[in-house]
């Protein structure tokens, strides 16, 4: 082990024990040897996603979170609720290493060539467990960044752009022509919104703020539906008319949007349609929810024919479907778009203790549309 | 036109008005001449299946039905609800034949030799429009039943022996291993019960009665649990666990059993699988609804990870998807099966005038489980 690296430091760890209580802590460990085909990372960056937070606060009641420890070591603790420990017996008791997604520069090799050829290069991987300071992962789940890009740009480069990409080629591998996304504002909302716009995708955002709307439209969104107004309903199923969008990428879950936009599609179906069908449109409409942010049940209400789909989507199984040859394409496709069409922006930038204090907690916690942390484990609380 | 048959028969239609009330009537309607590749069949019987309801109701308020006419040719009406109207605005004005299949006897034929060949022959067609005393069919839609068996015995021949076909066939085509089935007692259930067995699929049978329960024991059906005991979910997911089904046919669409059933795959794959997982088992399971025997919307929990989903389930797009060699094959099936697999028995048998007394529709309209009648358009009233 080179001397420019200690022999242990911080992970940031998240604990459910069988007592229903969480522990999110900073655990000092030993800084990994790296195996033959692997690098290791000092990770410099890394971004608190949505997806991030279920597996950090395990469903805990994070308004009952209570913090000890000292300034460069606090623990937080919080109760679980019954609801949320059923989903959890295969984790009690064992602490999990979090993060998803982030970057840094290589600082040890093992001895494949793939590797040294990594070495003080600065790369992104999606290798979980990234709020750490630092990360032994093979190299084949290293993207190097292209010349010049800083970790801050390229911590980012995994989840949010694999998804968008993800979202328009599940649309063309289904055989739709048009999207849906509901959440619109959100990072990857824009993200999605400039993806579409390159790629001449029509695409139906569906916001739910004034304000979301107003960010989008400047971003050069054409249509921008707020599910928030008294007219959602007839100015959504103008968007699908014009569009034709017959498939939907839902972030919230829970209540009866997916419902709606499946109501709106088959109305905008039917408006084309010939004679009446008792079983509705034959057009195929879908709607996949790869996000949670109203944990409550989906409500279906069902008045749209027999030919509709609801279900769950994520990154992950898709890139495994494609197969790794497409997934390369379009990783090269976000490494050219790292600073333009994927560009992530951030609301602020911590610390690993500091992403552990009570006010952060508070404000990433709530998943608000255009709030966005970054922890930079390099740096000092 | 051979003098066998009348200028003018019978015909049950439906009728929804712009004033918001259905008027079920048997109309006189000529006979139909025969195309050149079309025979007329005289219908001998067709049955009530669940999949005629929509069309024949429209979703009107049957328990306020009024009955007018006379006792050969009576005449119902109901009023619309708002909330059914909207659906049916392609129907309005229109009056709409109805039943989708039934058997006769040939009795007029086109100038093709495949026309001709099925001169006096008895058929089974789903052709739609089958509450009529003729009806004239292309010969592609027709099935000459087998020697010896009657109009009676083949009427149901297509919609529930092609549905449980269509169910077994889907679950191998999605790769999945076993089946699960709600409303397990019904006519169709019972059919898809000597299927599974025959073919040696596992069948999880999910019913509502404990009579049903015994009813489906009796017939040689190992895994049967009844919705509304007590110990459902538990019953339910060692019977996922003994079977590994993870593909579901629901037609009862409404409320939560959907859900409960996704749990319960969900449980069953948890309980193989190895390490926690934060977005649950990679088994993919699905929920096919094909039936709305609870209209009120369906209700996800979406506490089963992400691998899911639920859609829409309708034999005739599966036919299509399929294409018409298989469907072929499938249909040799019931041939050779009419009166062992996939024999339906009904609890009443009525006249065209006697389908549309107020207490006929009272008890078909229930759709209760093992309440199915069948209508005799040739039989007076």
């Amino acid at each position: 082990m080179s001397a420019e690296f200690p022999a242990e430091a911080l992970q940031l760890r998240s604990l459910v024990s069988a007592d229903q209580t969480l522990k999110l802590s900073l655990d000092l460990v030993p800084v990994p040897e790296p195996g033959p085909d692997e690098v290791v990372i000092r990770v410099e960056a890394a971004p608190l996603n949505p997806s991030d937070m279920g597996l950090l606060f395990a469903g805990a009641d994070m308004a009952a979170a209570v913090a000890s420890g000292t300034a460069e070591r606090p623990v937080v603790t919080a109760p679980v609720p019954d609801a949320a420990m059923r989903a959890l017996a295969a984790r009690v008791g064992t602490p999990m290493p979090v993060g998803n997604e982030g970057a840094g520069t290589v600082v040890a090799a093992g001895e494949s060539a793939a590797a040294r050829a990594l070495l003080g290069k600065v790369v992104s991987v999606a290798g979980g467990g990234m709020y750490a300071q630092y990360r032994a992962v093979n190299v084949a789940l290293c993207l190097e960044l292209p010349a010049g890009a800083t970790a801050v740009e390229g911590a980012a480069s995994f989840v949010n752009p694999m998804t968008a990409l993800g979202m328009v080629e599940t649309m063309r591998m289904e055989n739709h022509r048009a999207l849906v996304h509901t959440a619109a504002a959100s990072n990857l909302g824009q993200m999605l919104n400039r993806l579409c716009l390159e790629q001449q995708v029509p695409l139906v955002n569906i916001v739910r703020k004034p304000e979301q709307e107003a960010t989008l439209r400047a971003a050069g969104a054409v249509h921008v539906c707020n599910s928030a107004s008294a007219d959602f309903m007839t100015r959504l199923i103008d968007a699908l008319k014009a569009t034709g969008a017959t498939i939907a990428f839902d972030a919230i879950g829970g209540g009866r949007l997916a419902s709606q936009i499946l109501t709106g599609m088959e109305a905008a179906a039917s408006a084309s349609a010939g004679a009446y069908s008792r079983y509705g449109s034959t057009v195929h409409k879908q709607v996949y929810i790869y996000g949670s942010l109203d944990r409550g049940p989906t409500e279906l209400a069902r008045s749209y024919g027999m030919a509709w789909g609801v279900g769950g989507w994520l990154v992950t199984p898709f890139l495994q479907k494609i197969g790794p040859a497409r997934a390369a394409q379009l990783r090269d496709q976000v490494a050219a778009g790292l600073t333009t069409t994927f560009a992530s922006s951030y609301t602020a930038q911590v610390s690993l203790p500091g992403a552990l204090s009570l006010e952060a907690i508070a404000d990433y916690g709530r998943q608000a549309t255009g709030s966005k942390y970054l922890i930079l484990p390099s740096r000092a609380a």
